[in-house]
């Protein structure tokens, strides 16, 4: 059986070429005669790829020198936890946009740190569009928000901030921006210098579980007066150049390899190819006649393309048919249903195309 | 050149047989044909390996029905916080032994959340021993103290809690005793039961840097009426099996791995030779002109031997030998100088005989 494609919403796809250069690493990393996963954070080879990764990040970004890139333990979720902590005071408000379940966590953990209001909500069609009243409405500058948080893809509910809706959130406001880009980090080019704060767990498009990489403004640190934990605290982690305890060495440097191969292509190449895959597997379920969309227009995410069909008992013989033409993880989450084919930036157009031949395939079996 | 042996303290040596296995999971994991780097953490592959790394624990451990045993994002640092924000109320006392560096940070941290009395502390000699003075003086139990945290093996200064001073410290107490035994765990038998709460960095005898092991009596949980956010509540962890949000699969795995190896030789094996390992390096330590202990009797640890020469140009000598005959990070810590050897589970005699025999060679040289 060759390999199967891996259409899982996260942790995700990984380019065949990281796969094996974190192997290598395994056996010898960096001709130091030792492992990876048991070098020392502290040797010269490790503190090289730490700073490289971070170096990567900012090329590939094209990041000002106002920018700090770390990468940080816990997730994105510990982010929920570290933006407030950081950069909302008890007395103070932040504006969050909930677009899903992870904005909704989001919200819940910034609560307990100071005021929090969501400006704009989708939660009234189960979250499958990105909300776009606050647009021509009150501005947001006349409201003193500390920040405003908002999710630029939604893994579960397919839904995607498009880079023109972002632009009129930035022409609107000062405010600084904190962007939980977990699930389309490095999918695309945009002006990621506006951003405060850009936060991301690695394992959709920039390595494995166990790291999570944060851009932060310096100028937007050290304003609070309240305590931070210190692993938490940005400035903390900057200063120890995100080496304030011991890294998940391992899942930083497979991100390495991930930036590596995605520099080779250029995120401009990345973009272009995560267009077409995404193009061609809409314009199939918009000509279908059993297989509907669930998210429409500019809102549609090309990282996880949410369908279904009219009925679960199709949709589960599709799921089964997909999985004997070793097509995994299509499976849509459990409270949207249908189909979530998760089309990250290492699943090739090959992997997209035959998904669309056996969803034609399927279709014409029907007929 | 055949591989060096590994003695640096963290992260540190792993068995061959786990490096190759981890290997062999990134090729296809448990046969799923996907890669242990991008599989779901939600696949019944990883999930049942997740939930054998937990019983492993427990069995190897002895765990009674108390124990709930968890993967933790964050490394042991993050469980200074965790801790105190579980348990240790704004109006409450946790009592400290200060044996260290890492107890020293543990302290900073609980202090932002109640009062902290350091009951003992090493420092007065650069830490080179465990205190006993508080044995036979007031006993704990008069005091209310919310638990007593101890960090039962010093890395940086090469001491740790003999299982005959941890007997003594129970004998006196009922408060529940927190462990931070990062650099010991799997190291040694003793009665696990009598631990309030035991935590552990997997990247000296457990696995790769990347998760960290917690081990709570779930009746000392849920009694505080203060927030703790969602990530860092026990409660919340032991409800979602360590799967609150994504765990750092890769290290979990490479740490089940790591369990099954000591399974298969038994916790009382592996101390055996963890005891031949330390006797034999402290024998040539002690009886040898030219070099010399740090840390003496019952204090002295069995995972990181601290040991230097007269002078400083003579270290130096001494490192250079040793890595020009492949035995790899002996340098000692920077405030404590000389050699510090860590020599974890996965370190064999072999290695430590060679190391003896490097010394026995470089002190003839001098002669």
């Amino acid at each position: 059986m060759s390999k199967p494609y891996n259409f899982y919403s996260g942790p995700a796809i990984l380019p065949e070429e990281v796969l094996e250069k974190s192997i290598d690493a395994i056996r010898d990393f960096a001709g130091t005669k030792l492992s990876i996963l048991e070098i020392s954070h502290r040797s010269k080879a490790f503190v090289a790829a730490m700073e490289e990764a971070r170096n990567l990040v900012k090329k590939l970004l094209q990041l000002d020198e106002n920018k700090e890139v770390l990468f940080q333990h816990g997730g994105a979720s510990q982010q929920f936890l570290a933006v407030p902590y950081n950069l909302l005071s008890r007395d103070k408000t932040a504006a969050y946009f909930d677009t899903g379940q992870w904005s909704t966590k989001a919200i819940a953990e910034a609560q307990n740190f100071g005021n929090v209001e969501v400006i704009a909500s989708s939660k009234d069609k189960n979250y499958d569009y990105i909300p776009k009243e606050w647009i021509g409405e009150e501005t947001l500058q006349h409201k003193q928000f500390s920040y405003v948080h908002i999710t630029t893809n939604n893994t579960i509910f397919g839904t995607q901030w498009s880079n023109s809706l972002i632009d009129k959130l930035f022409a609107q406001t000062q405010t600084p921006i904190v962007a939980d880009m977990s699930s389309d980090i490095f999918s695309r080019q945009m002006d990621f210098n506006r951003f405060g704060l850009i936060y991301a767990g690695a394992q959709k498009n920039m390595g494995p579980a166990g790291t999570t990489l944060v851009i932060v403004d310096r100028n937007l640190l050290g304003k609070k007066q309240e305590f931070i934990p210190t692993l938490l605290d940005y400035n903390n982690q900057i200063k120890a150049e995100s080496m304030l305890n011991t890294p998940s060495v391992f899942a930083v440097y497979v991100s390495l390899l991930t930036l590596q191969w995605i520099e080779k292509q250029g995120l401009k190449q990345v973009e272009t190819t995560n267009s077409a895959k995404a193009k061609l597997l809409y314009d199939t379920i918009d000509s279908s006649k059993i297989f509907e969309a669930v998210t429409f227009g500019e809102d549609r995410s090309k990282m996880n393309v949410c369908f279904k069909t009219a009925d679960a008992e199709t949709d589960k013989k599709f799921l089964a048919f997909a999985e004997e033409n070793n097509l995994l993880g299509l499976a849509g989450y459990r409270t949207v249903g249908g189909f979530r084919a998760s089309i990250y930036n290492a699943m090739p157009l090959a992997g997209v195309q035959k998904l669309v031949d056996c969803m034609q395939k399927f279709e014409a079996d029907l007929a």
